[in-house]
Formats: C-alpha cells, structure tokens, sequence
C-alpha cells in the first residue's frame, strides 16, 4: 500500500459553495452552541453543573467557569459568570463561515438592532463575535471560530453525574409565539413539531432547528421575553434514571422539577431541573434526524395530553413559565412582558392534581 | 392569542443560498439513504430483516420488499429484491435539490463513467433519480424526492426486533482505500475517524460524513469493490443486547458475526450481524455530533487494539472481508480485485485466539 | 473423568431438618405465590395481560386464563377467572412440605377461622390446597406441589411487553396496620421496612418478607380489607420504560395511575397500572437482598418526601386507595370497614399539585 | 391510629424451629458470604477494586482492606490482605445460628479436617468464627454474627465504577467435579444448573445454591484445588457496559478477560476481570430465583456452543484454568493437582478462532 498523501486528513468543508457573495442573506447558522449565564454563587453553582450533573471544566477565569459535555470537541457551550442576579447574558449561535459574521451584523442593523462586534479573545477560546438583542429580545450572539480542544468523548473515566455530551437546543418564554416562528423561520430554520388548536390554529409552541435534531431552538408561550431552559443531550435514558437516584441520594428533590418521562413532542427522555439560581436545565436524549430536504412538521393538537408527556403524566405548572431574565448589551435588565392573563388557566382534576391549561 | 398564518407550518429550506447557477458542483449530498439488496429467497428474507430484526415494511411488489426503519419519515431505506444470487444492486444517496440529479449526471458523465437517469416511479416511492458506476466500481444512486409516510418515531406499539430507527452508513470493502478517500473528498464529504500507520501514513480505512454524524460511508480495506455492511441505527444499547438475547433463544448464533461491543472508531456500541444470503448488517448505537464546521478527524494508530473495539476484543477474521458484491447498470457482476495479499497477515495471540492484521 | 452417578442432579432438600413431628408451629411458608383475580371480560382481560403487560399462558379452562412470568418453573402465579363483578378470589402461598398444609389448617382451625382442605387438581397445575380467610379477613391459600412446566427464562424470542418475571409481591390495603404486621409476624414474616411517624410510633404502612427479597407482603393504611396490588419483577428498568412508551403509543394512558419511578422503600424501580377492571399491577425491578439472619429493617419517617418515590415525585392520590374487594370462601363479597376519616388528609401543595396526606 | 409496639420492628427469625437440639446435621448455611484475597501490592490493590470497580470501603487496619458492596448490610465481603504472594487465604459462608458453628466443628473434625475455632474479632466486624479446610482441599470458614452497618443501598452519590451490590458466589477450579458435586450436597446445597455430557453422564460443571438465586458456588473442572472466580451482583447491565467503557478509556483491557456477554448457564450477563494480582472476579445481574421447593436443574449439553455464552462468542482459553492457589489454615500454599491433560484440548474453528474444548 502506497503511503497516503497528508491531505486526506483535511475535513472537506461540508458545503462548498462560494457564498461570499451573497450578502442579502441571514447568516448561515449552524446550530445552538452556548449559553452564558449570571449565577449568584459561582462555587455553589460549581457543585451544581460539574459535581452533580456532570459538565467538563474547560475553563476558569474572571469568576467565570467556562464548561463543556464530553461530545463537544469545542471550548465550551456554557458560562458562568458570578454576578449580582441570576440571569441569561446571551445564548449563541454558531455559523458556517467567518463571512457570516458579516451577514448577522448587516441582518441586525437592517432591522433596527443594535449590534457589537466584540474582537478575538473577548470570550476565553472564541474568536470574533457579533452580539445583538434580536427582534424578540432576546441577547443573542454569533461566533464562527471555536477553539478545538482534545477530543473527551470516549474519557469514559471522567465523565460523571448524567454524562452530558452538549448542548442540544435552548427554549425562550416569549408571549408571542407566531412572531417567534416568524422571526427564526426568517433565519432559515426549520421546523419540526408543533402544538397548536388544530381546530383554530392557534400555534402554542413551536420547535425549530438547524442542525439536523429536533431543534435548535423553540418557543413556550408565556410572560417574556425570558430564558425558558437550555437542554443537554446525554448518551442513554439510564444516565437520567442514574442522575435522579443521586439527587434523591442527596435529598436534593427541590433541584428537580419534571420528569423524568418520555416527551410526545421530539420524542426525546427528558428530565428538568433547576440549579440554585432557578436557571432550567433539560437533560435530553433520543430524539431523531431531521436533515431531510423538505422535512415535514410534526403537529400536536393542544388537547391530547401526549404533546408535553408521552405517558400523559401532569406538568407541574411552574414549568410553564420561564427560569430566568435576560441581560441587555450593556448589561441591564431586559423588561417582561406579560403573558394575557386570561389566556392561562388552571385547573384541578378529577384525580386530585393541578393541571395547568396555558396551552 | 391571534389565529396563526399557515405559513408557520412550512418547513423553511434548511439552506437558503441560491444554487440553481452553480453547476461546476458535485452534487449536493445529504446523506446516505437506502440500499437496494438481492437475496435468494424473500420469504426468508423477510423472516430475518422484518421478524427477527426489525424493520418496518412499507411496500411490497414484484418480488421486492421495500422497507423502513421506525424514525424514517420516507418511503424506505431499504429494498430486498429476489434474484438469483445474492449481491447489492446499488447504494443510494438523497441529494438536497432537484437540480443537484442534473449536477450528478454531469459529474459522472465528465468523469467517464456510465450514467442513466430514471423516471419517476421506476423505484416505488422514489421520484426521478440517476444512476451511474461510480469510479470506485460501486453501483451508486441519487435521488431527491422520496415519498413522505406516515412517522413510525413513537409507535412502540410496532416496534419489535432491535427497534430499527433508520439508515445511518454504508462500508465498503476496497483494495485502495486512499483512492475512496480521495473520490469521497471529491463529492464534499468530511472526514471524522481514520485507521492509519500514524508511523508512516499508511492510511487502512476512513470514515466520512454529509449529514451531522461519525458517517455515511466508509472503506474496509479488502478484496472489492464488494459491499462489506450496511449499518441501522437503534435508540438505545439494551435494544442491540436484546436482539443478542433472542438470537440466542433462537438457537442461531450464526446470524451474529461479532459483537456486540463499542467501537473505537466512532464510539458507537455496535453488532454485526449476516443474514442468510451473507448480507452484513451493523446495529449501531450513540455515536456523535459532527456537524461543526471544521470539524477535525479523530486519527486512530493502526496498532492501538481499541481501533476496532474499544474494550479490545479480538476481531473475527471474517470481519475483514467484503460480504456481498455488486452489481452493474445491467445487474451483471462487478468483477472483484483482490487485495494485496501480502498486506494480510493472520497471527496468533498468546491467548491463543486468532488475531487478523490486516491493517 | 469417571461418569457420574445419576444422584448428582436431584436437589437437595434446602432445609435438612425433619420437621414431621412439630405441629405446633405455622406453616413454613416460601413465598407469595399467586393470586386469583375475577376480571368481567376474559377477552379483554387477556389482551391487557397477555398481550400488552406481557404474560404467558400457560393453561386455559372454564373462562379461565392460567399465566406465568417467564422466570417461573411452575405452572402458573395468576389466575384470571370471568366472572360478574372484578374482585380478588384468593392470593396463594407456597409452603416448603406437605406437612405444612396441615400446620395451616391447624393454625387457622385454632384461630377461629374456616378451613376448605381441596383436593389435587381442583386448581389445575396444583396439587392438595388448603383455603381460609384470615384474622384479618383475606380470602387465603397454601400449596406444596405446583407442577413444574418447561423453563422460559431465556425465550428471549417469546418475552414480550414488560418481559414479565415473576410474581414478586401482594400489597393489601387495610385500615389496622399494626394488626397486620402482629399476624404476619406470627406466621413467620421478616420485617425489611416500614413507614413510620418516628416521633410517635405510630405504624403508617410495612414491608413483611419469606423469600430473601425486600417483601412478599405489604400493607397500605386504607379502608379494607382489600387488595391493593400485586407486583410482578421484570429484568431491568428499560423495560419498565420500554412498556409506558407503547401504552403512550396505543393512547391508553389511563392504564398508568403511577410512576414510573424510584422507590424509596424496597429500592425499586416500579410502575404501576391499572387494568380494565381497576385491578392494580406493579411492574418492579431492583430490590435487594433480605436473606442474612437477624436482618434489620429500614425505618422511613411519614414525613420523609422520598419514601414512596425516592426522587419525590407527588402520589397520586388514587393510588392511596385499595383497588378490588375479596370474596370469601363462598365466592361472596368481603365487607369493607372504612378507614378513619379523620386520619386521611389531602391538601395542594405549593406548586398547584395534590398532595395526600393519609401517612 | 393507635400508637403500634414497638415488638414490631423486630425481624422475626425466618425459621422458627428449634434446632438447638439436632447437632447430627451439617451447618445451615445461608449463602457465601465473604472472600479473603491475598494481594502483592494494597495501593494498587485499592486502586482496582475500590477506584474502578466500585467497592466501598468500610474498613482499613494491618496492611488490610475491607470491603463491601452497596447492598451489602454487613460488615464486609471482601478482605485483601498484603502479602508476598496472591493467593486465596479463605471463603467464607455464613450460617443462620450460633449453634451452627459448632455443628461445622462437628461436621468438618468427623470428616477428619483439620478445625480452628475463632474467637471473636479475629476478623474485624466479625463474631467467632470456625476454619477448617475442607474435604476439596478448601480454606473455609463459618461465621454467624457480622456487624450490622449503615445501609447504602441508595447511595447513589457514592455508588461508582459498576456499582456494585454484593458478592454473589464463588466459583472453584477443581480435577473432580462430581466429587466437588457430592459434597456440597452433603451441605444441603441445592444444584440449579449443570454442564454435562447428556450422552453419557460425564460431569464437567456444576452451580449449587443455598441462597435464592442460581448460587453460591460453582464448579469449573481443571487443575486444583484453585480459586476460578469471585462473582459480584450490579443493578443492571448497563453497569457492566459502563465498567468495559471506562476500562476502555484508560487504555487497561487487559483487566478484561472475558465478556461482556450473557450467560447461557445462570442467565446472567457478566464480565469476567483479571487484577494486577491474576484475582479473577465477575460482575454479574440478573440470574433467577431458586427457592421454591422442589426446585428442578437445567441441565446443559456440553456440546451447545450457548451454555458457557448464549450468544455462542468463543471463550478465551485462559479463563478455563483457575486464577489463584489456596493458602492452608497456617499460611501455607495448598497442593494443586492437575486435571488429567488428555481430558483438554484446544482446537482452531473454522473462522480461525482457538476453540477450548476442556469441557
């Protein structure tokens, strides 16, 4: 066998159409790729997400802990930063090509937003970053360049508590959900299930992506704009079963919030959880490939008590509304708006239990 | 709530950029997608990938099953046509666009290879596709529509066998595999895990990618082109251990080749299985993300004993080889190139076991 | 190697000591055995229990089905029998000898209570029986030889549903716990846990074993007596899992009154369902070993939120209710003595669920 | 609800005869209970079986640990001692009275062996105990009393490496099965499952039980008196994947023997493991319950590929030979004889694979 050339270890790009001229174009989104939130206790939420629930420490630096699951083969897909109040400073959005930071500071501006480009090295690991608040409020950013780290995904000696592998998709609270569907469909995503009247079509939740899962990215009606949950894909449903058994162990049951149980929509395992801070984290596994050209949506009727809990058992109404507020660029406060208050109710069974109907 | 548009309900194109124009392209390939196999005798056939395994039948007509797994929301992956001597008649890939079916046929035809492009309906399901020889002697297909059914993803009411979920990857045994390497790099795909002589850059096998996993196709250094296996992926672990269970309840240990185990490459717990025509069939399970842009591969040394199998169990010789071949345009035989056989060497461990170099 | 004497494959008596000539004791009794259970539609009960729930018929006869897990030697561990009104017949325990039998016709007689002594083959499968009702008013049954029927512990190719084992344990609702724990005592029971207001004493609920696992009797504080459930041990947890995700899929949630979860008690993994007829099945998987002598019981405090689901999940309230009457030994209704109103509690928590206080 | 007694949170004794005066029975055993190992190296010794296989430690004193399993109520069942040279110092049963060790006095002095009566605390957590070695040529000890300890059985947040529950059996290399066979018989064990040759009633392996499950020891014919293995119960099999894939990710797979696999014997799936000191252990789930009276062997052909691995993979030739000599009551290594060499062959199947036939 002849020796082989060193070029065939070059990654072919996946997409090799020159783009570079094509500027009246949203930027090319690759997928949900961090997260960056203010915790009020950054060795307490240490214990948290690294101790408990098992995240890799890539990072450390300026009260700030910089993490990752064991698939990621990039710097990070979470921050903590120690502040003052609990809130989301940003979530993230990677895209293709550093050109593309060009199209998101373009996109933004044409529509009023104020936009930042933050330099090289502003956040540890990350290159050149475009940060705005988007037209649903929300503090967003795009990044093309991630430092590749060493490989952890088969460091089957390190991983720990639900062995989290990474991000999978985060989920806003927002009292608008069709102008949400309406704005991320504008990006080029595409949408996978849906609840909705079926009757009526009012559209209560929608589920959108990028990459080739579930979703990136979906919207749950209620007061906003705020964090609703960041989800984190772990191998197998028994790392979930394994991380509930240690935190009833612990004692810890106020950390958990739903489940775990079989989602109708995605299909996936799930668990929720909230850490001290009251941020929400899904813990995710086994949903399923969406990458077909003209993928056709999943629809839930808002009646069949499947669409939120395969098994059909109760959502405990906190987890309607969203975990936490957002940060402005400078910082601040994002305001909420209220959700209709006539739009929610809830109601008791006949079996006893509360159940809310937002939906 | 306001009443929703119906426009919320279309999936948007998951890429956005205008390509119409751009014709000096491969085409654009979104994954590997079903494979066309003869088999001897169909009712038996259907015992072993329906009953035994599996799969879901979507269709049958003129001696041809057409099947699916449970997460596919298209017609089928895979069909199983009766003949006379077992072999696979082509391999085939879904394409993004109608026009990436006029990118393939130009791209074979200025390669010198042998193109025929069929109507719609010639394979049930399937609009208008191409078909050529690819240069590496595969039987290969392209097709963009394929017929949208019903989704199976949550009906554990049919699930049986190892819960089949869908297609993931296609291996074929080849004498040169940096010539695979090379041809795949060609039509766009990435590459995530090598095989090699990390020494002197001898490069054994190859794992390469469209859509956002480890693979679609990959290369068996051996006698070929032959077909060495077709891989399903499963949702989880146990369901590949419970098939093991009930082929052993079955008396019918020959229907498992090797396994089950984890992989080095592509850390996916797996089975290999041969059907009676001696079709090789992976079960597959968690391997990763990929989807990043500049994703770099993972470079296994060919002497690291957990290239192959993560816990370092040894391979079975049979492995190594090619399980079927192919056949052409006309359904004629592709003629087989050995391997070099000084390139293969059968030893002994200490163990007593037989251990295959061949890589 | 010599051949061998056939003497080695009998087995040997597990208890040596001759124990013919002491009548003054209560039967040696084994294990919870087997339960008998009126269902109002044999058909529909088959389709729930055979073919969803996933038991073997071993018999059928006279508008009765005979089944077994597939872990079970024996004949059968439940008795579905058509009949006008769902009830309990009888639950049944085994005994170590034939001469145990008249132990327990003597231990009832001097108790007070009637005694049918039945002879071989009025229960198919079964040998010589003898019936009560007991102090605390259940319809009863012991039996030394059941017929030993071919082993299906590795017919992977036949298990089905939640891969049933064996019959594991029998829960009764009754309104004098105490009163339930003395007797059982006096038969011979071990005590492994117990529900318990640890300031007072008072006895809320106990787990009473023979065989060396965490129970084969329990009692739930209620209006009684009545049944409460039974609980059948499958292999592993996903296939608990595995069999909420098809009743999802069939639609037919209200089968699932609780769980899936961890308990605190026995350390199960557990599920519980409700067939058509209101009879209430466990699915149970993981307990522990209670064998050694002179085993202490663990001691749950009542207001210890993890005791009946470790992770702290809230109880349905229904669950805490009893779920089908008894006969007697004339086939008619056992009267039901409600449990003190006053002791039984249900308030909302704050979160909007249910919670019920009758421990 | 009345305040209860506190008589019952008393066990009641599971057997309740008198036994005081029987004296001409062998001991009642109860279950293997404990092994003594001599390791070259505690650090190392404490790395492997508390660091990566998951033990608990409960106790260190004189060069010695102790260790037990999460399930394990009792003081401890494993002790490794530092010594020159690795060895099996002991293995321990437990019996189910006081009066039971002077029954084993008895029993082993009329059967001419050698006997030491142990005073309490000989052992730490243990009460008196007697050694004798018996007629297999078996270092042995009995012990009644071993010091309750605080449960762990649902400390998951202790719980590492395969979890481990509890010792489940030991398993002894030895040139005479049917001997071996014929003894533990006159113990009161019961026999569950066999190897033989049907043909012609040739013993190769036997498992007997006193315990419910498929045993406490076992019997692998070769050269002897040796220990074969040591077998620990885990929750599930994904517990003993999860061992393999860490042993994988520090690159130590020559700490895996064998495995993983299921059982065609004792149904259980397992891993066999080799320490630094050759102490070869299990990890070992789901077998089945034996304890119905009466209970019938599974007799396996010696020559179904299924009975030593259902899935019919190959067994590795060296797990046939024990793992570790014997040390007599003063320290002294035990005489190994050599099974019969014309009674083991090793042939090369078809697929090239070394095929052990000694059985």
């Amino acid at each position: 066998m002849p020796a082989s050339k060193t070029g065939y270890l070059t990654v072919a790009s996946s997409n090799s159409l020159e783009r570079s001229d094509i500027m009246n174009q949203p930027p090319d989104i690759v997928r949900s790729a961090y997260i960056e939130l203010v915790v009020t206790d950054l060795a307490r939420a240490r214990a948290w997400w690294v101790d408990l629930i098992g995240f890799h420490v890539q990072h450390e630096q300026d009260r700030a802990l910089y993490l990752r699951g064991y698939e990621e083969f990039v710097h990070h897909s979470v921050v903590l930063r120690e502040g003052r109040v609990a809130a989301c400073e940003r979530m993230g959005f990677r895209v293709r090509t550093a050109d593309d930071l060009d199209r998101a500071e373009l996109f933004y501006k044409e529509r009023g937003c104020e936009v930042q480009r933050m330099p090289e090295g502003t956040t540890p690991g990350f290159g050149e970053t475009v940060r705005t608040v988007d037209p649903l409020g929300f503090p967003i950013e795009f990044v093309f360049h991630i430092d590749r780290v060493d490989p952890l995904v088969q460091r089957y000696d390190l991983r720990h508590g639900a062995s989290i592998n990474r991000l999978d998709h985060i989920n806003i609270a927002i009292p608008d959900v069709p102008a949400a569907y309406a704005y991320y469909t504008s990006l080029g995503f595409g949408l996978s299930e849906t609840i909705e009247d079926l009757a009526d079509g009012t559209l209560y939740a929608a589920w959108m992506f990028r990459k080739q899962t579930v979703h990136d990215i979906a919207f749950t009606l209620g007061a906003g704009p705020m964090l609703h949950h960041v989800a984190f894909a772990v191998p197998e449903s028994h790392h979930i079963l394994s991380l509930c058994d240690t935190i009833g162990a612990r004692n810890q049951a106020h950390y958990m919030e739903r489940g775990p149980g079989r989602h109708g929509v995605s299909n996936a395992f799930y668990l929720y959880l909230r850490d001290d801070d009251g941020h929400r984290v899904e813990i995710y596994t086994t949903d399923y490939f969406t990458g077909d050209p003209g993928h056709q949506p999943i629809r839930w009727d808002v009646h069949d008590e499947r669409r939120r809990d395969f098994w059909s058992n109760p959502v405990v109404p906190s987890w309607y509304q969203g975990s936490v507020g957002l940060l402005d660029l400078d910082g601040n406060p994002i305001p909420v708006q209220a959700q209709d208050p006539t739009e929610r109710t809830v109601t008791v069974g006949a079996d006893g239990i509360g159940i809310v109907v937002n939906e």
